[in-house]
């Protein structure tokens, strides 16, 4: 057995998001389709996040086995050759080591959100970004952001579906740039809760057009309602994921 | 009469090109449908540059007459609500005078193209840009572009179709800029001829991958089957248009 570790571009538009479940095409079933087609082999693909429908990923990290060895350089060009127009893409390929997990060897994942924030409709970023029309107050929602750094109990900024044993989570960074009509938000943390990138998102928004919001008394309402709305999949993108060498 | 300019982004991945001609939408017709359900008038809008199927603008610049006055912000409004969910918007819109031509008053023209340059197929920017998994020499490419930069007879680069009643061009510039996976060629001239910049840089990228073109023979043998291939229409953008102010 041999284990593989990829990275992977994709756009989310027309996937049902990462994981398979049979109601259309997901990250996780065009790759196994991909590896299935190259050598025969029946797969599980698992990766370092499982993204929601419309979210799209620079650089996902994911790992899966192959009883047969291959040169990883062959197993990238085969999985490009069969997700043909299909909106995933291969970046690259190595063996590692059968105690590498894309998910829970993953020590830090990095997010970035695309807001366009302009009276224009946006055509060449449709599906890529959120259109905000109304002007935003970008810095305070850099001051707002700040308060949502460290250890806390994020219930507020989480879904109802969320499947994690324990709402507390530690956000390492949250970064916001403003170039012209672009408004990128970056976050990391070890691990988020799932829709927090987007729940934070549509909170710092609307404290972005004036609604009077209070971060610290939205986390301690530890309410889904206290805080904002689930901002859209389509400005949201899987950035990085970062593994342990074995120098740590 | 009133006369408006507009700046225009547009997606051209499904678009037969600026020009109407009952094949396809174009982004003509859909303006002047917007302008014809906005204010009842059947008007012909004019533009800086007349780009092909497939080929996007950043800021193109265009204008049209009304018979009514209207303000521009009511303008630039109406026709963003009519052209709801088409791949065009108005990102500004003023008032000018009679005399300004969007395509005859066009003192220069600017172009870029871009070519994403890794061995994995492109899904985010699908449509955007041009993807050659060819490893590219762009110092080579970047040597050779300095030799179209001048006054020269571009028939070698120029369609069949071309309508220019002289293939004589001033190139006023060209920049070849590469940061990592991504090489963005820009060009900047008085007007260009038709499919001259796909020309030029199916040429270039030719080149890059190790064809001993030699520009000035290419250029001497004022024939379009010296030069290489036509470039993907998806990697061009029209990116702005210059007019002389008063003081000129």
């Amino acid at each position: 057995m041999t284990r593989f570790k990829i990275n992977l571009e994709y756009d989310g538009t027309t996937l049902i998001g990462w994981q398979e479940n049979h109601q259309g095409p997901s990250v996780q079933s065009l790759l196994q389709d991909a590896i299935f087609q190259f050598c025969g082999e029946h797969v599980t693909v698992y990766s370092a996040g499982r993204t929601d429908a419309g979210v799209h990923a620079i650089n996902m990290v994911a790992h899966f086995d192959l009883e047969r060895d291959q040169e990883p350089e062959t197993v990238m060009r085969a999985l490009n050759f069969y997700l043909n127009e299909k909106p995933v893409a291969v970046l690259n390929c190595e063996k590692v080591d059968d105690n590498f997990h894309a998910r829970f060897s993953c020590i830090a994942r990095h997010y970035k959100y695309v807001v366009i924030n302009r009276s224009s409709p946006v055509v060449l970023q449709k599906n890529r970004v959120w259109w905000v029309p109304q002007k935003l107050d970008v810095d305070a929602m850099k001051k707002a952001a700040k308060k949502l750094i460290g250890k806390h109990d994020f219930t507020s900024f989480r879904a109802a579906q969320c499947q994690s044993k324990s709402p507390i989570k530690t956000l390492d960074s949250v970064n916001i740039t403003q170039n012209g009509e672009e408004i990128v938000f970056e976050f990391s943390a070890r691990s988020f809760l799932h829709h927090q990138v987007r729940n934070m998102v549509g909170t710092l928004v609307e404290l972005g057009m004036g609604k009077p919001y209070d971060i610290d008394e939205i986390i301690n309402a530890k309410n889904r309602s206290a805080a904002g709305i689930n901002a859209p999949a389509s400005g949201l993108y899987f950035v990085a994921a970062d593994y342990a060498t074995d120098d740590d």
